[in-house]
């Protein structure tokens, strides 16, 4: 394949690690802890602040240093729902970059609504598995709780057409990873199926999209790049990891130790 | 001792792997991550959606592709003690088979009413400590916060008599675990001290016997060889383990490599 | 330079890991995993115990056997702040001791009035990083989020001023950690960098100054001593780490195998 050479990912992995960026996360229970120590090792700086009643300080600090926000429906009820939904209005306000992760989107009326209410806010990125994709495009899911049923592939329909009625970038994760703006697609290759062994390595890389898009470079390929470098990561972790447990760590060793010119090297982006 | 060769752990093990079963979890704040990766790590596909608001959907889903639920207190308040109680009585409508994990029964009165009250409603299999199933029978506990300090097997006699009365199989965890419907008793060998020294591991086992459960097994049969299994995959984690956080680690990654000749070579259950 | 030889650190060691004192801690979303298996590996035993249901039980078992409690605003809405002031309120009726760790003092003016209001409930040891102690003492801070823009050394005197003014002990960790009674100051040396690229590390320490309160030592040697053991722990953690995640599990591990003869010989406390 012709892989990109001019999307400048090692320039990103420069640019996070040098400004430490701030990324604000309404995430789950589960992902939180991954959550924060991934962006941690990429050079960022989380925080994990969920409450309505300080959702105006942290939007107004976002804004200020130029920071992402990053929202995730994993464990919503209605308290937790309605604080995001007020703080994705904020972030618009505040012309905040956001990424909205509709965990489990196709599995509850609950979460079909979150997603949408959500979406109708018009999230910078939209990223999420293939189930989840169709689901939200409104074509019938195959979901099974809240792991992906369908291949990325599946999904590349529904993410585009998500894409050109919200006018926001769509990213699918799976076996190849895409990421469009509705006109533009981008493949994403690399990773390692053992990834789905982990939990919230999806939550993950949802917040790390968070800081690629505090970045100088466009949203599209900052995303594009965030999931090359993650995919880069995936597989060089891969080698010295005997099974999920060991990878999880190994994944976070390898992206703390990540240098531009090996993800310059390594990173596989095409434009389809 | 004669161990028993005729549970079939090894064929309990491949099921799971082979259909990837849904494991519903109202889990505690401390226990998701580990729980949800173990699950994985065993081959079920674990889901953690505590909220109200989509109560009936999961078990819409649980009952339509034969999942099994698992309820932990660890953390409970007022508002997740009457989900749990909403989610058990949509568990027994739809026939779902579910587990009760008791964590800190006897250490508060908030804890025991919500052990009872839950445990009022049937589930498939109760499993605490020692300290917890003690308390629960009614005998006076001496557990200290949510660490046990009586044996498992002073709990034995505790554990019968609940199985007995609620017509369940209750299970203990401790130096030998045991597990009972109040008739049979099969007493489980293996694991390690070090355990104790991991936060979780014992909530993270109440999911993985709710993985068993979805099986063709009999439930105490799967209920003895998940613990059967557990405690090999803990003894083989030991061998390469520095403390509790690489055991952990090796643990989960112990558990996705099992293979079952290997579970069927060591395993050590015996009918008592 | 001089460290001190009569603080006794590998005693406290030692009186923890006999006693396995109960350690309850009203901890935040993202670091209760990481904090009840630091307080496993030391030796403590841990209750994860938030609910309003159970305070008076609780609090009254840490009572009963000479237990501690930590409290920790880092992921606080109104509804947990609420139940923390009153099990603090709780604790000091039951002379129980106690740790605040103001997760953020600085970011918001939700986060700075919880810390307030439950700086005027008197702990026994409130620890921050720098920004948070500076943020409190009423200088203007410079958090960013989270984490720390300022030195342990910037806000020395601004954790005297709070010792003083409160009558309470004032712990700041950093690139050298300071602990004083308003007349006394301890510092500690050692640690390392890549400690801040971990999650919730700061407030794990939270917690095992919990574990120190319930010595027999005095509170102030107590805590150096605890923030000395660390620092110990860190820097042979480091050796064998390649990340943060490696780091991580190894510093857990480390603190769960170190002995008190290391510790005496390596920890590194000076009076100022």
């Amino acid at each position: 394949m012709n892989y990109l050479k001019d999307t400048n990912p090692g320039k990103l992995l420069e640019e996070i690690k040098t400004k430490t960026p701030l990324v604000w996360n309404i995430s789950n229970f589960v992902s939180m802890d991954i959550a924060a120590n991934m962006l941690l090792a990429l050079g960022a700086s989380p925080a994990m602040a969920h409450a309505l009643e300080e959702a105006e300080d942290f939007s107004n600090i976002c804004k200020a240093i130029n920071g992402a926000l990053t929202i995730n429906i994993g464990t919503f009820d209605n308290h937790w729902k309605n604080c995001a939904i007020k703080i994705a209005k904020q972030a618009n306000l505040n012309n905040i970059p956001w990424v909205l992760d509709p965990v489990g989107a196709g599995a509850s009326k609950f979460r079909n609504e979150n997603a949408k209410q959500l979406l109708s806010l018009k999230p910078t990125v939209l990223r999420g598995n293939a189930s989840e994709i169709i689901s939200i495009s409104g074509i019938k899911s195959s979901g099974k709780g809240v792991d992906s049923t369908s291949t990325s592939n599946d999904a590349l329909d529904a993410a585009t057409s998500i894409a050109k009625s919200e006018k926001i970038i769509v990213a699918i994760t799976g076996e190849v990873d895409y990421v469009t703006d509705g006109s533009k697609i981008y493949a994403v290759y690399g990773g390692n199926e053992m990834m789905t062994k982990i939990t919230a390595t999806g939550c993950a890389l949802t917040c790390l999209i968070g800081a690629g898009l505090t970045s100088e470079q466009n949203n599209l390929i900052s995303t594009a790049n965030i999931m090359g470098i993650y995919s880069v990561a995936c597989e060089k972790a891969l080698i010295s990891s005997k099974g999920p447990a060991s990878l999880r760590s190994e994944l976070i060793d390898t992206i703390y130790n990540l240098t531009p010119a090996e993800v310059e090297k390594n990173i596989k982006i095409e434009l389809i």
